[in-house]
């Protein structure tokens, strides 16, 4: 007899990746598409078509599907209700999925996947209390509260990168100001890598991107490893306001584990370091128990294993 | 037959007060004494036998006891682990308690038992979704998720007082610098109060506090309802302070309501308007829903309503 296995997709800003993800969090086939930004649903739908012709070889049978979406998610309807890049020509993702597939689908935020991923196949597995934030061009969040998934009252709970961590820093996007996304993530650190060259025009920052227009969080990253101080200042100042935002993570939530993710985690030890060293200081000046900080165990599957589990458990519950 | 009812004790800095609750929510009989800051679980189990002395003509059974307290709880212990003004002669408060009253006990943090009692008798009964705010000399918070209180691992969860929204701010007792309660707080409005008379002599909130050094909240409050601009700038501050706390609550919990309780409240409408309109701009600036924002609805009992719903939930289920 064939165990139960699950399709999990990953809705990136440019990428739509899948997988068959079996009860033990491996990943036993994938396959990917550009996202259509226009038909969102559509190409979620090929994905999962694509897998579901493919799986009659294994040894495992697809019993549901698992999708994580960026975005403000109605998990009862199966809907996004916000997304800020994509557009779902099916507004119910959750209802075209299962009325192709034939199988129940549970349809979830990017980062809420994530966070149950690592619970259910994470180095914490188990854990009723854990923080997933990611690092990318933004800031999401996951948090796992009790043994279950925080979505709030309208789907639009976690929103980490959003809290204002200083009422005077920069406008963001959501606007707002002073979002923690404004000083920590990946278009933070690219817009302080274009100020920062306009003082040290010498930065390798420069060097590295051409122009100043051309920066992107990269150069800094790379001009960092090779020593340049500019750019070792910027990620400091990064991964500083990051360790508030765990500071804050702590207080509000006290998880067992916080787990970091996404691109930005790249920056390296500049960034990575400067964020647990605040973060321990804080703690410390708090007396507050020391909190376990990891980096996801998961990987670039995080986010197809996530939406996989929470499927899983979703549909057999 | 007679209805089953619990004792809910609210452990204050100064006054312990205790009182019958039946399972509608109303307080049949209270008692209180001051707080022994030394021996505070002798003083939780004194009202407790006074109230259980006196029962015996009414028409419930007293069936359990709930008992909430500031600092950090551990709620499966029945234990204060960290508390901040108080000292307790037996640590586990629950198992001294029970064994003194032969009931079964609960026991946990002050903000929970009220955003518990919220819950459960507040305008918002039976919302999955809640967050409520203690305004006081600091700032304390609960939470219900999922239907469930929010502790965290170590019980250390829903610090929301703790919550830095200004790494540059003023230090505040927990050992960081900028957190919520030092803006937002009686504290706060007090520490506040004393830098404006500095600038201005002339304001009636030295005149009602005679001394700089003797200013407190309540005199800012009472300059401000006489129209001193001085006094009303303060409040203002203070309130736009707790609005970027409101929206960073909307944004990582998006409860059903927000609900905001404690004496800092009397401030009135320079504080509490403030705060509201910019928690409002913000939200609409994002987009977001509007959310609602209430007062309790339980008033001066809401400490002993909170922590008999919570016993008389737990002991049951």
């Amino acid at each position: 007899m064939s165990d139960r296995a699950a399709i999990g997709v990953d809705v990136g800003g440019t990428r739509t990746r899948a997988g068959i993800v079996d009860q033990t969090g491996q990943v036993l086939m994938r396959t990917e598409r550009p996202t259509e930004t226009t038909a969102g649903t559509k190409g979620i739908i090929a994905v999962v078509e694509d897998l579901l012709a493919r799986d009659a070889d294994m040894d495992v049978t697809v019993g549901c599907v698992g999708i994580g979406a960026a975005g403000f998610i109605d998990e009862a309807r199966g809907a996004v209700t916000f997304s800020p890049n994509l557009v779902y020509d099916d507004p119910s993702i959750r209802d075209a999925v299962e009325a192709r597939s034939g199988l129940p689908v549970v349809v979830d935020n990017d980062a809420n996947v994530a966070a149950w991923g690592e619970r259910t196949f994470g180095s914490v597995r188990g854990t009723s209390d854990l923080a997933l934030i990611t690092l990318g061009t933004g800031i999401g969040s996951g948090f796992v509260i009790n043994g279950r998934l925080l979505r709030g009252y309208s789907g639009a709970a976690a929103e980490l990168g959003h809290m204002v961590i200083d009422p005077d820093g920069p406008e963001c996007g959501c606007g707002l100001k002073g979002c923690l996304e404004q000083f920590a993530s990946g278009q933070a650190i690219e817009r302080m890598g274009r100020e920062a060259v306009e003082q040290d025009p010498r930065s390798s920052i420069l060097a590295f991107a051409g122009t100043a227009d051309a920066i992107t969080a990269e150069h800094v990253a790379r001009a960092a490893r090779e020593y340049d101080e500019t750019a070792r200042t910027v990620l400091r100042r990064a991964g500083r306001s990051l360790g508030i935002g765990l500071s804050n993570v702590a207080n509000i939530f006290d998880p067992e584990v916080i787990i970091l993710a996404g691109g930005v985690l790249g920056a390296g030890e500049a960034y990575l370091g400067a964020a647990r060293d605040r973060f321990v200081a804080m703690t410390e000046a708090q007396k507050r128990r020391p909190m376990r900080l990891d980096v996801t165990s998961l990987g670039k599957d995080m986010g197809i294993i996530g939406a996989a589990a929470l499927a899983l458990h979703e549909t057999t519950t």
